[in-house]
């Protein structure tokens, strides 16, 4: 899918919410109502693939499944493959195999750490993206994330500033956590045309205004998603995907 | 498998040799013979997940039952399954369990990106290991983790002194690439009591005399990992992993 067509997605469904398909003891049934229930107030689904990975084969299995059923069903919505994988090249090439040949995903989280061979055969692939871990929302992101180099920039910044030489928004999209708001405003001055796909919102706290405020660019440029709010709500899946769709559109 | 287990096995075996098991196409018969032919020289298995996830749920089973043969048939044998996972605590639980409870490896490897809570449910488990990307093998490793901060340390060395505050050398080792071998010195004064995990001699081409001189410590603290050196090898994988075996026990 071409950043074109996801803006335009977003444009006409009013909605930039990806739905966190976090599913515990993956269930293909139980994703397929969700998927069904909240496909009109999103434009992206996101499997967290641990979740699956759980259950081993079977696991996968149910993984597949849910991926073929988006793609066949909602072929319009945007696919990420939540696995946050990274290795050298000639492992890479297998990982980029799994998620963009073996499934149909878009899109896959990738960690940053063993640096550009890593990623560079997701790269690739036409149409497809690599959603890069920029800062994230969990408490230890402090551990190493933030640590200042010697010139002063934060590691993030770092990652972020070698990242836009690999691809431009096109290819690449960075992940900046909900949790840390006051930040997005300068991983959005580092990434001004990219898209940002933003956890937190939801379960792990952040703030939505703030989410907007410091994080969206002129051509919206957010992904938000939203996992345990969604599938574990006490009003269902679909009331649930609405009200956070809702409460996103104000700010849109 | 206890870090005593293991070096007794070790010293049984006059061997540190780890057989990387990147079986391209995964196909368990292919791996059974690799196993059965490389058991008496190697002391650990490292499947490479990627290889196994390419085939999807497919590749998944032959991952599952290459990991139970090999705790069925060698159960001193010590397997890693890298992975390379890292995510926030509640993904984490979900990789923990598909490593260490529907599969009974003894130890995953991990990218240390997200910091502490990516890794902490992993510790929780008794006799079972995080293997924490510190300095790998391939070109890109100087994108980010030869990184100087602004204290003068490089960026793989905070991830070793944060981690050994995590837990001992009883529950974590590091990987240190073979290329890197000037580096292994200061990466064992950072980590003296702990195991290293060493890729990158054979196709990646790093020298095995360095590897000892600089990473070997009093117990030994080695393992030397062989993958495409072994598999791939024209000698056929029983006399690779003989030679391998030998020329580390030289240094051993």
């Amino acid at each position: 899918m071409t950043l074109r067509t996801l803006s335009e997605q977003i444009g006409l469904k009013h909605s930039c919410l990806c739905v966190g398909l976090d599913t515990a003891s993956a269930s293909f049934t139980f994703n397929k109502e969700v998927i069904d229930a909240t496909a009109p107030y999103s434009v992206a689904y996101k499997p967290n693939v641990a979740f699956y990975e759980a259950g081993g084969s079977e696991g996968w299995k149910c993984l597949e499944k849910t991926v073929a059923y988006i793609r066949s069903h909602y072929p319009d919505h945007f696919v990420i493959a939540d696995a946050k994988r990274g290795d050298i090249g000639n492992t890479a090439v297998q990982y980029a195999r799994a998620f963009f040949e073996h499934m149909d995903c878009h899109a896959v989280t990738m960690a940053p750490y063993m640096g550009y061979d890593s990623i560079a055969p997701f790269l690739e692939y036409e149409g497809k993206w690599v959603i890069l871990l920029v800062l994230t929302s969990n408490p230890s992101a402090c551990d190493f994330e933030t640590l200042t180099l010697s010139d002063g920039r934060p590691l993030y910044r770092k990652v972020i500033e070698t990242a836009n030489t690999w691809a431009g928004p096109q290819k690449i999209m960075y992940v900046a956590g909900a949790t840390r708001s006051l930040v997005l405003e300068e991983i959005r001055q580092a990434a001004p045309d990219h898209f940002l796909l933003v956890p937190g919102v939801g379960a792990q706290g952040g703030s939505v205004e703030e989410v907007f405020r410091y994080g969206k660019n002129s051509q919206g440029g957010l992904l938000i998603n939203v996992s345990r709010g969604i599938v574990q709500s006490p009003l269902g899946p679909e009331a649930a995907a609405r009200n956070y769709a809702q409460e996103f559109a104000k700010y849109l």
